[in-house]
């Protein structure tokens, strides 16, 4: 079924204790429509760039099965740029500059053609541009998946408790479900969520997994225990588009087909973290992936019987 | 087939963000010898108190078909007493007092009938200690598990060394492993470990689960999401002691067997700290326990069918 994958399409600048990059491709919807692209192909992204980004990284997106209809570019501006530098322990990040750009004005106009899509990922975005999305849709879609941060819950909490109430499914790390919440329980904290608006919450914990909540149910994902993590920049995106692209190809959002979804979109963040940038998610072949959601099978599946 | 525990058996007084206990039963060997009667009834102890210990306390351990026959009963000394301040995150605390009393001197001693054990688990102590058992051993026990902790790695490196070499499985926390190997990836750290003399790590990571290491293999099993920890106090050797029971009634030692054996032992954990000290892990029913043990399989088991 047709993905529509709406966030931001930029440059990052990264250091880790490995390394450091120039100015290479990042933004969220950016990971999100590349890991989604191998579980689906109908995906088309909404967006904004500057005459400054490459067209290459376009053809790219496009090469991986992305209608690019809905991206913007303007012409004599430049694409939002991040830059940050990771600790040792890789969980903890200090922001070096953030050059808003051509995501100040941002806009976002849905091409008449995905107005009916049956998915929606929305991307960390401001509330209100995420629900200007949502306003132009011609019917609601199957499954609205939205992600989220702490500078919104700090600088927009009206706008985001209105947004939040329009959605299906929640996508947010552990401090920030402590801090929408109230409750450091992440038990108590996800049924407080369930009760702004989502029916589904995952809480992402970085090198610790992800739990998946409705309000009758729990489930728990690792992460891949690797040997290095390279760069964890865009995994929680990675792991959004892998959840949001497996349950759009199988079209089924049961909680059981979300359990699944989950691990597939573990298996993206892992092999994102694994390089710099989108770097490690392009064109990875369908006997990788397959592999690398085996050894989550292996990782986790064991067999009780009770009497 | 037999289990033989040795480990501490002591007061401890506690305080948590929920509240605080006078002087309680506590004591590695306890929590472990509890939580393993659940799985099997031939276990016995090898500890140490003063005459202070109550005498119900060992009855209830008698009644969990503990045989106490090596445990020292002191005349005129004091059994060992810890005190100690949970912080609100419940993953660190302060020691504010310990004293070390009878453990001072602690000598164990294996009874006769117990020199051929089929099981031993060696609750935290000093390693030299740990070291004085195995010596007394009539043949190698088919499984040896240590637990230890970073005061040994600060304070008794070497001798720690020499009785890392002589275990099969070995369970700290991920702290102790990244100060045991000098490595901050975990799957790194194991290796090194693994070539320290253990066959077997077992990372315990607290809220975050555990990890299960081979030289070729890896485990992993979540904690239980509760609403509330109560006091984590004795988590990590009632898992301990539902993973050894399990694996010492079983009589089955492959990496398989111990996936199994560690959901086991994480259920205990999870019982264990939902009340003070080793209130919960008295008078458990069968019934209780699987009902935990379904709740861990309902909360990581999916079904994938790869292509």
């Amino acid at each position: 079924m047709s993905l529509l994958v709406v966030g931001t399409v930029a440059f990052d600048a990264i250091e880790t204790p490995f390394g450091k990059t120039d100015k290479i491709i990042g933004g969220a919807a950016t990971y999100i429509s590349l890991a989604a692209s191998y579980f689906t192909k109908d995906i088309s992204l909404v967006s904004v760039v500057g005459d400054d980004f490459p067209k290459e990284s376009i053809e790219m997106m496009k090469k991986h099965g992305v209608d690019t209809a809905g991206l913007q570019i303007r012409q004599g501006e430049k694409s939002f740029f991040w830059s940050g530098r990771y600790h040792a322990d890789m969980n903890s990040r200090d922001t070096l500059a953030t050059e808003l750009n051509v995501l100040a004005t941002f806009d976002p106009v849905v091409p008449e053609s995905q107005r009916e899509c049956d998915f929606l990922m929305l991307g960390n975005l401001m509330p209100v541009v995420q629900r200007k999305v949502l306003e132009q849709l011609k019917k609601r879609p199957k499954l609205i998946v939205l992600d989220t941060m702490n500078f919104w819950m700090d600088t927009a909490w009206d706008e985001l408790m209105k947004t939040l109430a329009m959605v299906d499914v929640l996508t947010i790390n552990d401090a920030e479900a402590r801090q929408l919440s109230g409750e450091y329980s992440l038990v108590k904290a996800a049924q407080k969520i369930l009760g702004m608006g989502p029916k589904v919450l995952i809480i992402k914990k970085g090198e610790h997994g992800a739990l998946l909540f409705n309000k009758e149910q729990v489930f728990f994902a690792p992460a891949l225990p690797l040997e290095d993590v390279f760069d964890p920049t865009g995994a929680g995106d990675s792991f959004a588009g892998g959840f949001v692209g497996y349950l759009a190809e199988t079209k089924d959002i049961s909680f059981d087909n979300m359990k699944r979804a989950i691990i597939f979109g573990s298996a993206m963040a892992s092999f994102c973290v694994e390089k710099f940038g989108v770097e490690r998610l392009v064109g990875l072949t369908q006997e990788q992936v397959d592999e690398r959601v085996q050894e989550f099978v292996d990782l986790v599946q064991f067999d009780i019987s009770l009497v």
